[in-house]
């Protein structure tokens, strides 16, 4: 089976089975994928605030409402808590258990924040025909912790996290014109050029994620990370939180055309 | 004193100690004007999700932590309990009270949402050469309300309103283009054209301010309004809230041209 021209809600479903239990990177193509945080109503507000008030490292495709299982306004037929192949469970910010189902964990009080994924902008880079180092190497991309304060919300802070992927100069611009127009999906970069000045100081040395080298031709383009909504959840100590596992997305019903924004 | 001329601080002082006590259009220019929604924590995360589940109908500047008074963040030295000219104070969705100072209403668990205004787009079409007859003619916007659905949020829903500018054909490209690089204040328009689509029977009677016509080079071009969440706070029927009074803005230190979307 080719998975990368399934639908969305095949994968999802092969999912649901653990007839299809791989890192989702490439599956339904055209379609958004999304980060995962479940949390307490009681904490919805503060991380929904944090989330508005820092829209570049957790834009949000969607917000459940409380005890909403099934999303079928983003994805028809689904289950979010048994629909991605991997999740984490963290009590106090730590992480104590890796499943592949959390259906036993709903409660009536928890809030989902679906969050846009870089696989997106990523997509449209490659058919904008943009190199993209770290996909031709099947590599992970950079991601690196930066100085860049967050805006506070309650229990969340934190610094943004960053990826980086270098692209060819003359491509610069392009790269940058394209993710301005996805908005939910982290949007235009926060920095181009020199890592030092966000307090990267090895840039050879990612904090998460493969470096796959920079060329002469080439300048390193910084972007928001879905990464950082996680670490200030993990950072929070909230008694309870489920996240996806990292690699295995939500495959959503979103078009990744849909996304651009108006 | 030409009052176009001041600084944000200026007049926000003026207006504290009742010596300006008239609507703010063209006060600052050059600095963004805002809505201003007041209400009890109980209800501010579900004013949060509808304010982020519908962006262009209600484009969030800033939302202040519980009880915070001074907004030092947007407005140096301001006072939201002072510094506009003319609240609403609603109880139950209904409008009880008409003042010039909610200082005594000042409670440890209320939230200020300050929403973005047209304003700010108005002034950046008009610095690019495009007429906008109501201006001209120094009427208020014509403003209809429309079959377009609003997401719900738990107790807020309803309808979007919009205002609506006759812009000449051959500027009608610009003033997209312009508007949508504005997304914290409306955005580009939600409707062209037709305004029977929209559910808007005759355009030349709006459900508030005034029609000033339409010539045969103009097409009507419609934008989500800021009346929409006052619409929805009121519908709400919630028991405590504050509103600025129509045209009386909360004027903040945040340039226009700071509120381009990058």
């Amino acid at each position: 089976m080719d998975y990368s021209k399934a639908v969305p809600e095949t994968i999802r479903k092969l999912i649901r089975n653990r007839e299809f239990m791989m890192p989702t990177s490439g599956v339904a193509s055209g379609y958004a994928q999304a980060n995962l945080v479940i949390l307490p109503k009681e904490y919805a507000y503060d991380f929904l605030l944090f989330a508005y008030r820092n829209p570049k490292p957790c834009p949000l495709l969607y917000v459940s409402d409380p005890g909403e299982k099934y999303l079928e306004k983003i994805a028809k037929g689904s289950n979010i808590y048994t629909d991605i192949g991997n999740y984490n469970i963290y009590n106090d910010g730590v992480l104590v258990s890796n499943v592949d189902n959390v259906d036993k964990y709903h409660r009536d009080d928890l809030v989902s924040f679906i969050i846009g994924c870089s696989f997106t902008f990523e997509s449209e880079l490659v058919n904008e025909g943009i190199k993209i180092p770290h996909m031709e190497k099947q590599a992970n991309v950079a991601m690196y912790d930066t100085n860049i304060k967050l805006e506070d919300s309650g229990v969340f802070s934190g610094n943004t996290v960053v990826s980086m992927r270098p692209i060819k100069s003359k491509d610069v611009t392009k790269a940058v014109m394209i993710t301005s127009r996805f908005s939910q999906v982290h949007g235009a970069p926060v920095h181009i050029g020199n890592p030092g000045e966000i307090g990267i100081e090895d840039i050879t040395k990612p904090d998460y994620g493969d470096f796959v080298g920079i060329e002469e031709d080439e300048v390193p383009v910084f972007w928001a990370c879905g990464v950082t909504p996680q670490n200030a959840l993990r950072q929070s100590k909230i008694p309870f939180a489920i996240t996806h596992g990292p690699g295995y997305m939500f495959v959503t019903d979103i078009k990744n055309s849909d996304l651009i924004t108006y």
